[in-house]
């Protein structure tokens, strides 16, 4: 039986990451974990995702999405922000700490994320283009320019401000999208923080949980 | 006299728009307006925004910061939501109306904006590239996928979600990045709602204060 507030969050059948744990999923059932908030997944289609029903829940036919009695949202970074505004450990109680967390919240999708996106969307589509080894160059450049800068600003901390927060849970999988290509390694303090981050045992459970989903939907032999 | 807890933000000297209003510190100068918030400005230049003193404040070397007694803040994003958490105007009360219009101010910047981004820079960086002729449609064609979601859902709605809110905020600037070109303006009901975004008292203060800053660089004759 689901208790009336378990909140529902969406994730995707089959991810195309097959099941590293690289869908934005991942961040809503990584705060959940480190919250303590149980949750119901329901898993949908690459076609629903697209379709009017969910279309309902997620204007731009993405999830993750998050129903909670009367509330429904939708993109990740306000889901985590949800989640850690309601329940200890994911902001500091420190008024301007918090206000510092969120800072790294909205850099970690609104400053490195893009150009890591760019970079991953280019090999997708961009692959066997005439133009892709000449584009590439610049697209690993302005990561680089990203990573430097971070990997500056994080210098021999643990975390990017004080304890483990929400702007460390978005930056870590963010970063982790570059995971195993030899970009994020060149920076070790960088390596490290994704490794710390991945070590967190609401990680590991998040991750399980994720990489369960994918497995289900793997062909029984 | 300033006085002490009065927020000082800072806004690039010479911004490449021209004064235009679409570079990041108009979101928060709007917001600012939008709330009643006297502020300051300290100008900074290109050169000295990737300089050591202002990466203390802006780790990626970018406009705008924001201070404020003993905080400094990043992310335009960031400091949006800090002043509309702290003064009346930008978030609605009701609990969940306020997590939905926090969800519009991540979809502004982690959904809407980056195709919006890419194509600019393709034109600042890749116009005279021989593929720039051939990647224009695509790059063309993810802005549409997200103006033509963002249109479905706007519908005949005057804002995103109920009154206007930082969400909104966020999104007329994001889709002011497009004015003029005639993209936007395929959807009479964006167009209308950058139109009705612009219209507001507050804009048009922040509009003229960030005209200013470039007026005065200008030459006298």
């Amino acid at each position: 039986m689901t208790l009336p507030m378990t909140p529902t969050i969406t994730a995707i059948e089959r991810s195309p990451d097959r099941g590293r744990g690289l869908a934005r999923d991942m961040r809503v059932r990584w705060a959940l974990e480190e919250v303590g908030q149980p949750y119901e997944v329901r898993v949908v289609s690459f076609g629903a995702m697209k379709e009017p029903p969910h279309r309902v829940l997620h204007p731009f036919g993405q999830i993750p999405t998050y129903e909670e009695g009367d509330l429904a949202l939708f993109e990740s970074g306000a889901i985590v922000f949800h989640i850690a505004e309601r329940r200890a450990g994911l902001l500091p109680q420190d008024a301007n700490a918090r206000a510092r967390a969120i800072a790294w919240m909205f850099a970690a999708l609104n400053t490195v994320e893009p150009p890591i996106i760019e970079r991953g969307f280019a090999f997708l589509v961009e692959r066997d283009k005439p133009w892709h080894a000449e584009r590439l160059p610049m697209l690993e450049e302005r990561v680089r320019v990203r990573l430097a800068e971070l990997s500056s600003r994080l210098g021999t901390a643990d975390w990017l401000d004080g304890a483990f927060s929400a702007g460390d849970l978005l930056m870590v999988t963010v970063l982790r999208r570059l995971s195993g290509q030899g970009i994020v390694e060149k920076y070790g303090n960088l390596a490290a923080y994704v490794t710390r981050g991945e070590a967190r045992p609401a990680y590991r459970r998040a991750f399980d949980a994720q990489l369960a989903v994918f497995a289900a939907t793997l062909p029984t032999s």
